[in-house]
């Protein structure tokens, strides 16, 4: 199966400055996203406000791409997916995460704090959530920081120990190439200097036939 | 490390209805989040709904639980957790996913439409959220339908090929189990009858030696 990237030609300066606008809009989503899941107002307030949500959305709505924002580039190098459910800048579900690629784009790291819309256990980061999020600095590792395309092909995760919400990180580095299949080892845990690793990541990456 | 879980002595009945109150206000923040990935409005209306957002944020932290949302229980053997990365009904991350248990509780099925907010490779479901709904799903039915505590231990999922974003199922049984250790596989993949599964997942939960 191919996937299609979409050529856009919008020049990068213009790029630049639209996802400023968008992404501050889902920053404020995403604090609406924590405040639903916390808010104790009584079922009055919760329905008035649900009905301002809703026209908010409408007006957002009035124009809008007919599906998901796919992954785009233009002619100058500069490729962008807005939409992705990990860095996506204009996708509240997305926490999102920035990462670092190391000089040699065989190393990165990311740090973010997780808040009350990622819990699993009580008070826990989601075990699913520690996936969902090593996949993407994973892949985006094996892909040497967007410069080709790896898929994942299998992600083995060892789960340590319980991961609290609040500020974590995320380390990855490719440690296997040969033929197109890259091997990537992974872990997040807390940000602290002692803590160790919550869950340990192993991922095998493939570069489809048609991209090599 | 234990867990806290909360001893909440809302009555069912109770918990019921303010739990549709609060589906409601998460399901128009869904769609709020939908529409901000894919809105082309200009730059000016897109401030103006951003003002109106962190506004109506506000009124909801007016009265709000000082932490994330956690997992509650009462005596009359509910439980409920909204906040949940997955399943939460009170969290616009979550799709959320409604869980189907067989009698026996070894087995489960799940069937939800995945839309733009869950996007990895372009117009595709992202890996990472395949990995995350199956976690959950699988969690869900080592822990026989919440009826005891299970925790990941490892995680193991291969990739056969794309999942398109649209509507997707999920399958999960419990294939072995001794000295609280639980073998679960799991499918994720598309609706269609004839569809083979995008993701196959096995995993090892355990049943922490506390909790036994």
């Amino acid at each position: 199966m191919s996937l299609s990237f979409i050529h856009d030609e919008t020049p990068t300066e213009e790029v630049d400055r639209r996802e400023a606008v968008v992404a501050g809009l889902a920053d404020s989503v995403r604090a609406l996203v924590d405040a639903t899941i916390r808010t104790t107002v009584d079922d009055d307030e919760v329905r008035a406000v649900q009905a301002e949500v809703a026209a908010l959305t409408e007006r957002l709505r009035a124009a809008q791409l007919p599906g998901p924002a796919g992954v785009r580039y233009n002619s100058e190098g500069r490729s962008w997916s807005w939409g992705n459910a990990v860095v996506g800048s204009s996708n509240a579900v997305a926490p999102p995460l920035e990462i670092q690629h190391a000089g040699d784009g065989r190393t990165s790291y990311a740090e973010v704090v997780l808040g009350a819309a990622y819990e699993g256990p009580p008070g826990m980061v989601h075990g699913g959530v520690s996936a969902l999020l090593l996949d993407q600095v994973m892949g985006e590792t094996a892909s040497a920081n967007n410069s080709r395309i790896a898929m994942t092909g299998t992600l083995t995760l060892r789960y340590r120990h319980p991961l609290p919400l609040g500020s974590v990180r995320l380390d990855c580095q490719v440690t296997k190439e040969a033929d197109g299949k890259i091997t990537v080892q992974a872990t997040i845990g807390e940000t602290a200097p002692d803590a160790t690793p919550a869950v340990e990541a192993s991922g095998l990456f493939v570069v489809p036939r048609w991209a090599r």
